[in-house]
């Protein structure tokens, strides 16, 4: 099965390699930073912070929420010696638009059975204070060094920019 | 405080906005993409993809593991309309350098207690096999519809080349 986009990012990615220079950066990150970011199609981590290959860690998921990103943070800080964390939330963010319990009952609806009953989707309704406490799950955490800068912003997809919010 | 990483952000942000020209983007995905791919810093799904802004979700985790992505998976599909997965592993990854019991090891004897005994860091030690059991698991989960096109991929970071494990 090769779908259309299969066959658009295979000769995306010829053309990337054509011109691949970065074949011996190793494997820790030079900038020894992590960032924690939104999926969301318009949040580019690389491109709106300048970042090139080989300098970050980043973890993405629905949100940008750090508690979803624990397992990846601790690698990256214990195996992989990183010492700073950006969480970058961002506006027009799509948990804004949602509860826990409606997509619950989206996904009872839709599926004849439901295996995820107990996942938290960890959707909010508020977009500073969401960043405020993530900062704060981290700085909370028993696994995470005090030595450890952690920092949280917001990305405004309308204007390219990020703002601090809790630095 | 201010770190010398926030300084230098801050300042290619100011660049990145500068000639920003994306301020009207939607917030479902344009290609109804969704990739799962690893932290690493040497990987760049946008570069080595082709993604332009707007264009698909990105997930990224410790490995680039399903599992751990489940939460975003749910929501790219049943609230934002995304159709089609992209799993990338890469060479090279720090997964395939410890065992769980050595990294809970670790955390126990750097920090005094350890509030994450239950976590499974989902490490692996066959590359391609953790690729086709990431493919698996989603196509095993009750809460993704068949019809969302499933496949699995290894990028070289030492050629800058993606190659299928499982379509």
């Amino acid at each position: 099965m090769s779908s259309q986009i299969i066959k658009e990012i295979t000769a995306a990615n010829d053309d990337y390699r054509a011109s691949f220079a970065n074949g011996g950066l190793p494997l820790p990150p030079a900038r020894k930073l992590a960032i924690v970011a939104c999926m969301d199609a318009r949040l580019d981590p690389a491109r709106i912070l300048g970042l090139q290959n080989g300098d970050a860690h980043v973890i993405r998921n629905a949100g940008g929420r750090s508690k979803d990103a624990l397992r990846s943070i601790i690698i990256s800080q214990q195996l992989l010696g990183t010492e700073e964390v950006l969480i970058i939330h961002h506006t027009d963010c799509g948990m804004l638009t949602f509860s826990d319990s409606q997509l619950h009952q989206i996904l009872q609806e839709r599926f004849n059975g439901n295996d995820v009953k107990d996942i938290d989707f960890l959707p909010f309704s508020d977009l500073q204070q969401s960043v405020r406490d993530d900062v704060e799950f981290l700085r909370a955490s028993k696994v995470v060094s005090p030595k450890i800068r952690i920092s949280g912003w917001i990305y405004e997809v309308e204007t390219g920019r990020i703002r601090p919010v809790s630095n």
